[in-house]
Formats: C-alpha cells, sequence, structure tokens
C-alpha cells in the first residue's frame, strides 16, 4: 500500500473463539466424555461462583446478550465472525480460545482455555485441548487468510506429548501456541525440561502466547479489585522466567508473546533489566547475568511481541520505550471489555494524532510478521473494509504531527540514549 | 528552616542495623537457646548457598569488607553509626533489620529479618522477632531522636500475641511494624483475622512496612536476574490486597508502606486502579468495588507511602503522577546497593534539577511526618551536618528549575486531570 491515504490493513492480535461447550463432544477422545459430562454438570454451579466474586454481573450479562444475540454467534459461526470483522474494519485476526468471556458458555473442556495453567490434570487437560485445537484449525480453516488459530498447549505435560502437539496443531493449520501463564507446582519455565518444548515451537514457527486469565484466586477472597490489580502480572511472568535463563539465548527463532495485558508495565521492566543487565549499582554485588549475550531489551527486539489488546492512549505514548513494532493492538472480538463492535470509534479516539507510519505498524503490519499473515492476500479485503486515516481523524499533511512527537521518539529508551529522563507524549 | 539555602533535614526511610547474629542470645527467650544453636550452626551452609545461586559474590565481598571495615560496625555500634550518618549528611533514620546484605553476618535468629515471611515456624518466628525487637529498643534508645527502629511483627503468628508484641515494641521506644511481603500459606492479608493487627498499629501510630527480601525462591534455581526483576513486586503486592479489600477505609488511621522496591512501579499501578474503579471500559462486566468510598489515589495519598530509597531519575521524573510526598528517600545504609558512603555524591547526581521545596519534603519533611520525627531537635543537627541545595548543585535562583517542570506539574495525574497523556520529565 503505497498510498499514505490507503485504508488500514488491521489485524487484532487478540480475539477469541469457542463453540458452545457441549458441542466439543465429537472433538474429545471418547474415552474423555464420562469426564465430560462431569464438567458440563458443573456449569451452573461455576457460573454462580463467578457471580458471587463479582466476576459476573447478572445485569450487564443480561444486556450484552440481549444487544448482541446475532453478532456473539460469531464467536463458533464462521459467516457472522467475518460480517463482525469487517463490521469493524478488521481484516485479519489471532483467535485465542474462549468466545464468551461473560457466562463462560462457550468454555473449552475442562476449563483449559484462558483458564489453561498448571494445576489442571495432565491427561484431561491435554485431552481438553486437542479437542479445542480440532474445532479451532476446522472453523480457521473455512477462511484461512483471515485467521491465525492459537493452539492451546498444556506445556506442563509430558515433553514428548507436548512436542507431538505443536507439531500436529501446526499440520492441521494452526498458527500459535497458547502456554499457561502459571506453572503453579511443575516446572517454572527456566527448567531445561522445556527445552525440546521451545525448540519445536521455534522450528515450527508458531509463536509462544501467555493469555491473562489465569492467577492464584483461592488467595483473593471476593475481592475482585485484587484479581483485576494482578491479573495482567502473572502472564508477564513467563517473559523474565524465559529471558534471564537464557531461552531466547539458546534458541534465537522462538518468538514470545504476552496477550491481553497491556503494553504499560513494560518500559519500567526493560528500564530495570537493562540496567541490571549492565551493570547497575544495585547489582554490583551480584554474578554476572551468564545465560545472556546482550541487554535484555535487544531480546525484546529480536523475539518478543505484545498483544495489547485495546491499547490505551498513556501506552502509545511510550511507544518509543515499549517499541512501536512490539506493540500489536486487539479488538478482543467478541469480548465486552474489547472495541467490538465499535471498533472505528474507538481507533480514531485513540490514535488520531498518532503518525501514519506507526499506526501501520501497530494495528497490522507488525501482527502480520510475527504471526505469519500473507499481507498481498489480505490486501484487497483491507482495501474493502478498513478505515483510512481521514477516518481516524488523521491529518493528509502528517509533518505537524510528526514534528510533536519528535523529541519522545529522539529520546527513547532513555537509558540507552544517554538521555536523563524519559519523555512521553507530543510535546 | 525559613532561609532556602539552610541545609537539608535529611531523614534516611531505608537504613538497617542488626547484631552480629551469634550476639542475639542474651535476648533471646531461653528455651529457644536450643534451637538458635540449630540456627547459627546452619550459617556457612546457608553463605554457601547464596554464593551458588549467585546473590553472594566472594570477589565483592571481599572487597567490600576490606574497603568498608570500620564504617560497617556501624550496623551494630551506636557511636560508629553516627559518624557514618554524619558523614553522609543524614540527620535521621528508619531502621529496618539485617545489617549484613553480603554475608548474612547479622541475621536475625531463625531468619525473620528481611526474610520475614509466612513460611516460619510461628513460635520461633516470634521468638526470633522479639530478640531482634529487644535489642534494637536498646540500640535506638541510645540517641532516639535521631533513629525510629522498624520491629519485626510476624502478623501471620496468632492474633492476639501478634497485637501485643505491637504494643510491647511500642512501649519499649520503637516507631514503626514490618510485616512479611509473603504470607506464603496463612492467610492473604485481605482477610478479617487481621483487623485487630491494623487496629492496633492504627492506635498506636505505628506505621507498617514490607521490605524487599523475600520473594518465591524455589521457582528460580540459579537465575538470579529472575529473582531480581520480581523481588520488588512481593513487597508491593500487599498494597493493592489492603487496598481493594477495604482496610484502608476500615482503618483510616493506619499507614502503610512499601520499603527497598523503587517506585516507579506506582503511577501505572495508580492509573490502573483509578480507571477500574472511576468505572473504565474494562471494567464494566464486574460488580462494584463496595468496599472503597473514594478512588485508589485517594487512599494513597491519605494512606500509604514508599520508602524508595536510592531514588532514580526516571522516578523524580515521575513524582507528579505518584505524589511528591509519598516519595521517601533512604540511603541503605550500610547495604552496598544503597549511597553510603558516598550520600552526598548520588544526592547531586539525582536532585540538582529538581525544585528545592520539593527535594526538602522527599530528602526528609515527609519522612518526618510518617515516622513522627521531631524536626525541631533534628534541625540543629541537620545544620551541622545536611548538605545545602547549593552542595546539591540547586541553583540559588529556583524560577528556572520550577519554570521547567511546569509542564509535568500541571499535567500531574493526567487521569485525573483532564490531561490525555502523561507528562514526564522537564520541557
Amino acid at each position: 500500500m503505497a498510498d499514505p491515504n490507503d485504508p488500514y490493513l488491521i489485524i487484532s492480535s487478540d480475539c477469541h473463539a469457542g463453540l458452545p461447550t457441549e458441542e466439543y463432544r465429537p472433538y474429545l477422545d471418547s474415552r474423555f466424555h464420562r469426564a465430560f459430562d462431569e464438567f458440563l454438570a458443573g456449569r451452573e454451579a461455576r457460573r454462580e461462583a463467578m457471580t458471587r466474586l463479582g466476576v459476573r454481573n447478572e445485569a450487564f450479562a443480561n444486556k450484552w446478550f440481549s444487544d448482541n444475540e446475532e453478532g456473539l454467534r460469531g464467536g463458533w459461526d464462521a459467516g457472522q465472525r467475518l460480517k463482525e470483522l469487517d463490521g469493524d474494519g478488521v481484516a485479519a485476526e489471532v483467535v485465542f480460545p474462549d468466545a464468551d468471556a461473560v457466562d463462560s458458555q462457550t468454555a473449552a473442556p475442562f476449563g483449559v482455555g484462558l483458564g489453561l495453567s498448571g494445576d489442571q490434570d495432565p491427561e484431561l487437560g491435554m485431552a481438553g485441548a486437542q479437542a479445542h485445537n480440532r474445532w479451532l484449525a476446522e472453523f480457521v480453516g473455512q477462511n484461512p487468510e483471515r485467521h491465525c488459530g492459537v493452539a492451546l498447549l498444556p506445556i506442563t505435560a509430558e515433553p514428548a506429548k507436548v512436542v507431538a502437539e505443536i507439531h500436529r496443531a501446526k499440520e492441521s493449520g494452526l498458527g500459535a501456541l497458547m502456554i499457561p501463564s502459571m506453572w503453579v507446582d511443575k516446572e517454572p519455565y527456566h527448567d531445561r525440561r522445556y527445552d525440546p518444548v521451545w525448540a519445536a515451537a521455534a522450528e515450527t514457527g508458531m509463536p509462544l502466547v501467555t493469555h491473562s486469565g489465569a492467577a492464584p484466586r483461592e488467595e483473593y477472597g471476593d475481592h475482585l479489585g485484587i484479581y483485576v490489580s494482578e491479573v495482567t502480572w502473572w502472564p508477564a511472568r513467563p517473559l523474565w522466567f524465559l529471558l534471564w535463563s537464557g531461552v531466547f539465548e539458546r534458541h534465537p527463532g522462538l518468538r514470545f508473546g504476552v496477550a491481553e495485558s497491556g503494553c504499560w508495565w513494560l518500559p519500567n521492566l526493560l528500564w530495570f533489566m537493562d540496567r541490571l543487565y549492565l551493570g547497575a549499582h544495585g547489582g554490583k554485588k551480584l554474578s554476572p547475568f551468564a545465560e545472556l549475550r546482550r541487554p535484555p531489551s535487544e531480546y525484546l527486539d529480536r523475539q518478543v511481541f505484545i498483544c495489547a489488546t485495546n491499547t490505551k492512549r498513556r501506552e502509545l505514548a511510550q511507544r518509543y520505550e515499549i517499541g512501536v513494532d512490539n506493540i500489536l493492538w486487539g479488538s478482543d472480538f467478541p469480548h465486552p471489555e474489547g472495541t467490538w463492535p465499535t471498533t472505528r470509534a474507538w481507533l480514531r479516539n485513540t490514535f488520531h494524532d498518532i503518525p501514519v507510519a506507526e499506526t501501520r505498524r501497530m494495528l497490522g503490519l507488525a501482527a502480520a510478521e510475527v504471526f505469519g499473515f500473507d499481507v498481498q492476500k489480505l490486501d484487497p479485503i483491507a482495501r474493502r473494509i478498513g478505515p483510512t486515516p481521514a477516518d481516524l481523524g488523521q491529518p493528509a499533511d502528517q509533518a505537524a504531527v510528526e514534528a510533536s512527537w519528535a523529541r519522545s521518539r529522539e529520546v527513547g529508551r532513555h537509558w540507552l540514549t544517554d538521555h536523563d529522563f524519559p519523555a512521553l507524549g507530543v510535546n
């Protein structure tokens, strides 16, 4: 797309799809059908618990489902889904599990969707994941150029089985792997037992992603604010376990991402980790970090990405610290926390004074590279449905916009550019 | 101090003192002497483990002890301590446990110093804490106007005993309470079992503080970077457990602080929590936060403080989001991560372009209010030893300095002041 006024090629790096739970039965190995019946029988109790804990708001739920009945079927109906993506101007998407984030009516078997965690029974966990992965491959296979399906990978199971599932998922047409945010009582991600898994992910070109959802709920009681305040920390946590234990050094082809946890936490983390590696005063009594051969931010730029979902203005102001190419926007369709069905208005509110060239990267082109979308194939779709820079309120003459961010761009990661302070936002 | 060129009254909100471990014996109830012998017998093995994990660097340790032999005795020798404080220009200090952060030769009995955690045996934990608290009361009692002793409070023990220890510590002359960062398998801090403890802390005017140190080390292997990357998160964590469960609402006289974890994480947290409480889009499906009656930042300004220790330039750039009065500087004497014995140079490097009035708050006056120091009594000491604004490189005419920060100050907490982006640093 050579013309600066061309429509945007938008790729949502964070969307969700899942069957109404009971319909997973044909995709589940039959020896697990009895356990599946027990899982289904517990649904009402789980929903009541969600309501009691405040995660489910009865009045909100009723309005959400009545207002969006037709569109929500896009959670598992491919035709409806394309209508919804088109309506939002989204040409392609990365598809995580669990379409229904209000009533959990589309939970993957045995809770291995967004709740994927090290506390699941390994055998049931793999069975549930495979059921979802089989269905998802069929689902995204109907329009493969527009979807990158994320396979569920219960990575704490037996390594050979985990590696086999990576290859099976890849061959079935899926394009990425979701691993648990929490290993609970299993081996943490620095453990060498996972090396064959990292190698297989790199070999198949399947990015590994954590997604917010799992957290130590048993510690929170019914205090929902505690959960929300730290549920973005747990999926980010594997990043520094992988980084400091040298996984990115040993597996330079591995790509790792954190989804739906925002990206506001990253600049401080990078500042902290780079300085530690580069010999900051506070780390002088410690032994050197032998597993790394370069500062953490270099691994980040080479191998890490953030599916930042409904990106906030505060986060965009920090993009020169985070790295523009490390921020992948997402709509979170069809979750109510996301921008659907009013994505165009959200984008205008958020990006109106962000340079067009950077907006193109964050809204789609960076995600295309990470997840392997074919931009040539998506181009006609984007031309048909994508909003233009003018639609986002971005001026045709970009000189003033570029100038307003010049200081922030120049300062960048101030700890690496000899600037004293961060410079965020426009001048 | 009316004259703008007066020396600074500096109060370090984070210092450390502790006896050489074996000398705690007379302060420990005799029925624990046998257990204490076993604890002492394990010292060498613990030190070897620290070296193996990279937390202890043999070459650094040798140089540190030979370069600073005399000054390090100030960790438990009151006369030497005053010399070191004077040398650094520090008029008063808040005294946490464990003087030796290199070889752990001054660890409080049973590891209840900086390692205070919910995994300790409740009886041994309280015994070790009381031994340290008894010694510390004697120690700070030699120059009470210059020291606020922090009592160790193994809060997960039986509540009546915990409350009794608060009153005993207060009567003995101690001024604050250190609680574990981690409850491990004990009740989290939202549990109502702690209400009598919060009430007693408020009643006695003893601020509660967590301090960095404890972390789930068993998850890190020998990957030191993982530990360092998250050891500041664990002591901050109780803040949102207390806040969202309404502890600050039920106990408006309680003061809570986080020590030696920096303050760089706070602006993002406040932004996130305030918006959640004020009805941000992402929280609309959740039930309201009934335990709170005001936004999180209001509780913060009323009841929370950060002992930010060796404050970084990046953190100072964020002080209008954090709250100038919420940032308490500290030297960390006599730890090598801190600014001792070259605090004056550190202060000049860090504060040279920060307005004098704000520097006075962060370097001492805010800490005086939180910890109840008598500034009248400290005034002559400050006049004798304190660096002047000129010593810190701060210009006598403050107009240009004030103007350079005007935009950042005006924007403040941008989510509350109708500004779109944060504005950090000078213009």
